[in-house]
């Protein structure tokens, strides 16, 4: 086990290595290890050589001037500026809280970033002002739509979170997919199947092929098939994907960049700039007092949680799970594969920072 | 085959003669058949009985005073007064898009209403101003979250539509269960059994009984079980409730009253008032010039639609049966079965408005 404060640490030494000022590669390395400590692991550490990746190839600007290039009282759209989008993200965001705070909500769109952690921390800096906060974006495209064999969207997150009042706030954050692609990875490892209904073949039948995605088929959206509702997942993602990057100038559908995976780096021609996110903010206090709404959410949160369940189950509350791993891990530290600390002991050589294997 | 005008009118003399004002009864006729024309029959003139019903049990005002309860310049709660859903949502998403035409975004959270008729009409207002609409309603609850014995959310809809340039606007209209609770009933008429993955019993196993969610199971949110994402969808479930519900001051969760079905006709005593909508307006041009987004989504919506598709399907945009089927009902008409038929003669009867059976 690694203490998050260790890793955290790491991290940001590495973004500043590679050229990123000390406050930006301290709120980067915070939003990154957030991954790993809500058990979010494939969004975490184990994503740092990528980024660096991409600063290899040239696609990542490690001292973006982020700028507002259109704007209304409540609305904005941002540009990026290639930089990391685990700092574009947050700055988004505060510009979101910042109209929100004026005219009672804000609402961001942003092109020329790139993966940006996970969507629930954005979502969560809402919280601390009382106000309801929203996330999007798009990715690389690994998903087929209904019927289609190519594949069109990336997991398309979206992300909510809502204060309440003694109950923990309300945290949803989840992928437009059936499951992540995280989940075909371990089971690639150990040599396992897949469930049928995360995945289709080149022919578009689902199958238990856990290198399908691979091997030319693709992630099905949330409802897995026609008959339980895989278009409503596609319509999800559509609309992540119509957010984030049409409305910004990003690009969209199947011209996303991909996430510098080894093999496939270079962005091709696209229909925009980067990647594309969308986040809002919305003042609880635009629409009833603060009080009023926090202490209905508890309410909520209470019966849902109360709930009569499934033996041995128990009805959880959007962000339970997230919030728990947060808990132990800042306890008893991070778990991590031996993979990933690989990759970190190459970047400690690389950069000379100490890194030790536990 | 019914004619659509034929139909329309009948349903605005009924709502008149139940004291609507002629405007209104009109307006509401509008919204209700538009869900015939579209193709989603459970949501149009079949229900005209229960609106009636609703009235003769004192739970629907015919004349309501809709007004502004709380507001910022781009969010507002909106007081129903108990009228007609089909009459207030349009009152409220013209507040959200008069708010985006000043500040960029209108937002507005709605109480005290009843059964709005189909999402994707209000949605689909914003339109002809070059503005995103969004549309959310919660409803009584049907749904099981995951692991939940207990039915704590309705079948809690989202409508989004966006608008293109040459092509069609793009317009998502799904609820967040893996099938409408309607595919149940017409299962029931003709004593089939359901796919599993669309309901539980009551001891939460997934059921093929078609008439499970009457004795003791649930409508299974979309992801249909934990393996497939069903959390996520009762997650989107959850978040269009708490819009609707908790932000509005509506009720919530198990406390939404019930449309008015047979037999359970009064609303307990809930957490709030009725039922709760939630609607918003995006300027496109808030974000960046209209033009080029619509270019954008033209370009979206034909690489999507071209993509190489299953044998003997196509990839489909949301928004294209429903259109294709509004299409086609305008010419030949709308086709309606004989209990819908029955309950439009009896209503014919008690109002004394002329109605022939084809």
């Amino acid at each position: 086990m690694y203490q998050s404060d260790y890793l955290q640490n790491f991290v940001q030494k590495v973004f500043e290595k590679i050229g990123c000022p000390p406050s930006e590669a301290g709120l980067a390395a915070e939003v990154l290890l957030s991954a790993d400590l809500r058990g979010i692991d494939s969004h975490g550490i184990a994503r740092l050589a990528g980024y660096v990746r991409l600063y290899d190839n040239g696609r990542l600007n490690p001292t973006p001037k982020v700028t507002i290039v259109h704007e209304t009282p409540s609305t904005a759209t941002v540009d990026g500026d290639r930089g990391l989008g685990l700092v574009v993200a947050p700055q988004a965001m505060k510009i979101a809280m910042e109209k929100a705070e004026k005219v009672g909500s804000g609402w961001v769109s942003v092109r020329n970033s790139n993966h940006f952690g996970i969507a629930g921390y954005h979502a969560m800096m809402a919280l601390e002002k009382d106000m309801i906060g929203w996330t999007m974006t798009n990715a690389a495209p690994l998903v087929t739509p209904t019927f289609s064999l190519e594949k069109l969207l990336g997991t398309n997150p979206v992300a909510v979170a809502v204060p309440a009042n003694h109950e923990p706030a309300f945290v949803a954050d989840f992928a437009s997919t059936a499951v992540a692609y995280g989940k075909f990875e371990i089971l690639q490892r150990k040599g396992l199947p897949a469930p049928l209904g995360w995945a289709q073949d080149a022919e578009g039948n689902t199958t238990d092929d856990s290198n399908a995605v691979k091997n030319g088929g693709g992630l099905l959206p949330l409802g897995s098939d026609r008959e339980h509702g895989s278009h409503k997942g596609y319509g999800l993602g559509a609309i992540v994907d119509i957010f984030s990057g049409v409305l910004s100038g990003a690009n969209y559908g199947p011209w996303v960049p991909p996430f510098a995976t080894a093999g496939f780096m270079a962005a091709q021609a696209g229909v925009g700039l980067g990647t594309g996110h969308f986040l809002g903010a919305m003042r609880v206090d635009g629409f009833r007092p603060a009080t009023e709404f926090k202490e209905n959410m508890d309410t909520w949160i209470q019966r849902f949680r109360q709930a009569k369940a499934v033996e041995g189950q128990q009805v959880l509350i959007p962000g339970d799970p997230e919030r728990e791993s947060e808990a132990r891990r800042r306890q008893e530290g991070i778990p991590l594969l031996e993979p990933v600390v690989d990759s970190l002991l190459d970047l400690a050589q690389r950069f000379s920072i100490p890194f030790e294997r536990i």
